[in-house]
C-alpha cells in the first residue's frame, strides 16, 4: 500500500505531478510511435504548460496540438512553432488571430469539416505567400464534429483546393473507443477516391489515448494525437491503459471533518476534482485506500465514504486523490507543482481556461 | 419565442449577466428577507466579483459569505468587511491567514464542526483583542460536514466557550433540499440544551437557494445564506424556483459544425458549461430552442441533438445557453460581460478559483 505524502510545504487542495512520471510516460509512447513510424503530435491540453510541450518534442514529437487559438497563442508565445489546431475555425476575431499566429511560427494546420470554416478561412488567407493547409475533419463514430462520409471529405477537399488561401493537406479524426477499423476504412475509401482526383493526401491524423498501444493497427495512419497520456488517470486506469504507478498528477487534499461513522469530508471539491465521470463511479481514487469512494463533491468539499467500523482518516490527514479525468484538473488550477525526488517546484498552468 | 442576440462586441464562448435580471433577484430575495425579519447573508460563490457583493450589501444583506479565505481575502481587498466563512479552517497557513483577514476587517465569523478545528482557532486567536466567533456546523440530513446531534453541538459550544481566543456564536448548517423541518428541529433541541446551560446561541444560520422562498418556515432561523439567487440557472427552474427570465447568466455560445442530419456541435463544451448535471438530462437549456438537447460535452466542444428534420441552426449561429449549476460556470471564465440595455461591460470574475 503505497502511502500518501503529506506535502508540507504546500497548501491543499493542489495538483502534484510527479516528473520521472512523465518523463516515463513521454518516453514510452515516443518509442512506441517510432518504432511503429507514426508521427506523434501531443495534445497540449492534458498539460497546458509550455516546459512539458517542449519535452515532448525534444523526445521526438512532429509537433503540438491545440484545441483553441488562445491555447496556440500560449504556446506560441512560449517557442512552440508547430502547431496543429483541432478545431473549426469561425467569425473575423478568431479568423484574424489565427492568421496573426500563422504568419509568426514555422507551421500552423488547422481542420474543417463545412464549407462555411473553409471559406472563412481562405478568406483570411487569401493574400498570404504561403496557404493554410487544412485537414478535413472525420467523423468516424466520435459523434461529435466531422463530415460524415468518404464522399462528403473528398468533396470539402476540392472545396478547398478550389480556394485561394488554403490547400488540402489530409484527413483528421477523433474516433470513438475502439474505433480503429472504423478509422482505417473511411481514411481508406476517402484516400481511393482523392487518389482517382489526383488529390495527395500526406497527412492522415487519428488520435485519443484510450486506444493509443493501437495506434499502428489503425490502417492509412500516418499521426497520432494524444493529451492524457503524459498524466493518465483514474479512466485509462479502469480500461487497463495505464497502472496506478503512471498517474503523475495527484490532487493532494486535507480531510477536514469527519462528521459521522464511515464519512469523511476533503477540500477538494468539483472547483478541483470537477463533476466528469467518464462512465465511472465515484469522482477519484483515493491513493492507498481501495476501501475508500469518493461519493459526492459539492464545489469545494468532497465527501467520502466507507464501512462505519473502519477509521482510515484523521483530521487534518493528506491524501491523495489520482481524478477520473485529469485534463480538466488542469484547466481548474492556476498553478501546480512539479515534484522531483525531494525537489518541488512550482509552475503556472500557462494555457488554463483559454476558450477563446 | 425569445431570439438568442448574436452579441458581435464579443467572441464565444462567453457568458453575459443581464443586470435589469440581477436588480430584480437581489431586491426580491431581500424584500423577502426583509419581510419575514430574516438576516440575508448572501453567498459570493456564485458570482465571485466584489461589485455584485456590494449592490447585495447596499439592497439590505447583513453580509456576505464565503467557502474559501482566498474568496474573502479578493472581497475584503475591495471592501467588504462583514465575512462569514463557512468551511472548517486547519493548519497553519490557512490559520495565519484567516488572522490577517480577521485583523482587518470590521467582522468575520467561521464555523467548526469538531475540536481539532476548534483548538486550531484557538492557538491562532489567543492573543487577538477581540475573540473569533464561531458557530457549530451542524448536519441536518445534507450528508456532507457537521455535528449529528444537538447534543453534539453543545459539547463543541462548551469546548468552544473553554478555550481562549474563541467564542461561541451559534449554530450553522446547509440543509438538504426540503430539509426545513430537520433545521428546526435540531436548532430547536440544541437551543434548549445550551439555553439550560447558560449558553447564548444568537445566531441560528441556514441556507440555500432550492428553498429560498419558505426560509421563513424553518423555525429558530435568524439569517440565511443563499448564492445562486442572484443569476439563477436551469436546477432551479427545474425546481420551479424561477422561470427563464429570472436566469441573469446565459452562456453565449456559436454552432461551429453541422456534421449530421439532428445534430449541430458548439464552441462551448465543459471547460464552460462544467458536467455537473444536478440531477438533470443534458448540460443545459438552449433559449428559445425547447427541441434541442445539450446530449454531451467535451472539454472544448458541446453536442446537440434534434429531431433529424429539424434545421435549427446555421454554421456561426449564435446561441444563448442557461447552464444547470451557474456557480460553476462563473467559476471557470476569467471575465464575464454584464449587459444593461444596449452597453456591454466586461469585468474580471475575481475571485474565480480561490481553492485555498
Amino acid at each position: 500500500m503505497t502511502r500518501s505524502p503529506q506535502y508540507p510545504e504546500l497548501d491543499t487542495p493542489c495538483a502534484v505531478i510527479n516528473l520521472d512520471t512523465v518523463d516515463r510516460n513521454v518516453n514510452a509512447y515516443q518509442a512506441y510511435c517510432d518504432q511503429h513510424g507514426i508521427a506523434l503530435c501531443p495534445h497540449i491540453k492534458t498539460h497546458k504548460i509550455p516546459a512539458f510541450a517542449k519535452q515532448q518534442l525534444a523526445a521526438g514529437a512532429k509537433g503540438i496540438t491545440c484545441q483553441k487559438i488562445g491555447e496556440a497563442e500560449v504556446m506560441a508565445d512560449a517557442g512552440l512553432d508547430d502547431i496543429l489546431l483541432t478545431y473549426n475555425v469561425l467569425g473575423t476575431r478568431k479568423l484574424a488571430r489565427l492568421r496573426a499566429l500563422f504568419d509568426r511560427v514555422k507551421s500552423l494546420r488547422v481542420v474543417a469539416d463545412n464549407v462555411a470554416v473553409v471559406e472563412g478561412l481562405s478568406r483570411a488567407f487569401a493574400d498570404s505567400d504561403k496557404p493554410l493547409e487544412i485537414l478535413v475533419e472525420c467523423d468516424t463514430g466520435g459523434g461529435r464534429c466531422g463530415v460524415q462520409t468518404p464522399k462528403a471529405a473528398v468533396e470539402l477537399a476540392q472545396k478547398i483546393e478550389s480556394l485561394p488561401g488554403v490547400s488540402f493537406a489530409g484527413l483528421m479524426t477523433y474516433p470513438s473507443a475502439g474505433g480503429g477499423p472504423k478509422v482505417g476504412g473511411f481514411f481508406g475509401d476517402a484516400m481511393a477516391l482523392l487518389d482517382g482526383l489526383g488529390i495527395a493526401c500526406p497527412i492522415r491524423s487519428s488520435g485519443g489515448t484510450p486506444d493509443m498501444w493501437k495506434a499502428h493497427e489503425v490502417a492509412h495512419v500516418t499521426e497520432h494525437r494524444i493529451g492524457t497520456y503524459i498524466y493518465n488517470d483514474r479512466s485509462l486506469m479502469a480500461r487497463d491503459v495505464c497502472g496506478e504507478d503512471d498517474c503523475a498528477l495527484r490532487v493532494v487534499a486535507e480531510v477536514v471533518s469527519l462528521p459521522a461513522p464511515g464519512r469523511a469530508v476533503i477540500d477538494a471539491g468539483s472547483k478541483v476534482l470537477t463533476s466528469d465521470l467518464l462512465g465511472l463511479e465515484g469522482f477519484g481514487y483515493v491513493v492507498g485506500h481501495p476501501e475508500v469512494d469518493v461519493v459526492g463533491l459539492s464545489e469545494e468539499h468532497g465527501v467520502l465514504h466507507f464501512e462505519p467500523d473502519l477509521t482510515p482518516f484523521e483530521i487534518g490527514e493528506r491524501i491523495e486523490i489520482i481524478p477520473n479525468h485529469v485534463c480538466v484538473v488542469s484547466n481548474m488550477l492556476d498553478q501546480v507543482h512539479l515534484v522531483r525526488g525531494e525537489s518541488i517546484k512550482t509552475v503556472d498552468v500557462a494555457a488554463r481556461g483559454k476558450v477563446l
